[in-house]
């Protein structure tokens, strides 16, 4: 997925289906939930680093657009980047494809704040939270210069 | 309900429908629950009494015997009993009717343990909850020993 | 809640919550969602009657800021209003207070379309609720109107 | 797992937990229900062939004894044994256990019955799927004879 370097899959639950034969739509919150766990485990220690360290991660804002239904046991690739880290907040961008052909299912995007999970106050991202997303994110965004600039050179 | 003097009205929702087009069999737990919520808000001062008092109540064991299929927006009356108070250990039955015509849909139990919420070891259920739970169940009590004795002496 | 004829209320479940001791941010959906039923329920005979008539109302797109952290046990008065019906195609707003303090704890919105239950094709809102839809909207529209020509004439 | 032969992992999804910090129990329902799914995977072409042929598993009954919390982002082992399976019924029990310690966090059962898809009159377990059964469980069976027989020939 062009300008995502980070995806994880999650099989459709039986549980997860609703009277319309399809994955019920406030499941994909769900999803793009275990996305930025799998997403933090990957590039920045896990979730449980940031929990360990007294700091939850709330959720602020949350789009979904639902383009083609997803149904019992379909694979579900979901692309996940995370920007815009400035202060407390960032910021997840998601793609779900269907993983056996590729068809984009839906997008969406959440926003964030790092809170003190004594005080529930808005906290900074940590530095080595920054440097880990910023590492994690630089493939994507080098892709994105070397377009740019081949297009600009063009 | 025989034996039952508490019951509560739950609304089928179409989240909690699956592609079978009932409602998902892990829902009945939840409707045990917050039945059981609306249970001490009705004779015990509610579960949030218990929490600030640093005793969380845990799930032990449950058991559902599931009958006739739920429906979406049909509403769910679950009747609740508490019973066998003993140390830390509780129990409560269920039985669900559909509420138009009584039709029993489902019945189940479910045993708790009263724990100190911070190290999660075993607490006595406190003895204002014992004396609230015994007050509440009176009356079926008094009825099933009325039908006992009328029974024996036909 | 000005600009809105509709509420319903919904008390949190202590499955909704999660170890961030809150309501988890999937459910505002589902809330959102058993809204919308309660608002047909009210105003145009059910959503069952749509189904019945063999229409389903998907959702295409949605959209939730969290403001304000939601505690078990809390209710949660639900405002929505249903506008912009064109083709197959609608949408609801959402404001969410704590019943008993007025807070606001969410917005949103949901963008639907009604469809074949059988192809799942678009189809066009069905004459009589795009009728209810409106009668049920006037009071609100009115008072619009009266606040912005009482304005205009100041 | 002694007399098992079938496990499936799942790891524990934040929007699982509840206000306990632990996995809320109404999960472990459908952990066991995505586990039967992944055991039809895995010996009879899924559960999605069961349905293609019209038929559908209802469950009948289930139970589950919680011994030790689950917690976010915990790996659970699920291991299930399909067994007594007559007429239209068949059951399941599990064992759960933190994959990575194996302790023994809740067992529980679950019956079922195959009913027709449309009509939901009961049917009998299709003999394919009986013969995928006694196939996939015959490992554990003979497992089971050859420790009944040393013990008694000992």
């Amino acid at each position: 997925m062009d300008g995502f370097v980070f995806s994880t899959d999650v099989r459709v639950r039986f549980a997860e289906t609703d009277a319309q034969g399809i994955a019920h739509h406030a499941n994909y919150l769900i999803w793009f939930e275990l996305t930025r766990v799998a997403y933090l485990a990957e590039f920045a220690g896990g979730y449980n680093l940031l929990r360990e360290q007294g700091i939850e991660a709330t959720v602020v804002e949350a789009h979904v657009r639902y383009l083609v239904p997803a149904r019992f046991d379909d694979v579900i690739r979901v692309w996940a980047r995370c920007h815009d880290v400035r202060g407390a907040r960032f910021r997840y961008d998601y793609v779900l494809e269907r993983a056996d052909d590729g068809t984009r299912i839906a997008d969406g995007w959440t926003s964030h704040a790092c809170v003190d999970a004594r005080t529930l106050r808005p906290t900074r991202v940590p530095a080595w939270l920054i440097e880990a997303i910023a590492k994690a994110e630089a493939p994507a965004q080098e892709q994105a210069a070397a377009r740019s600039s081949s297009s600009a050179s063009s």
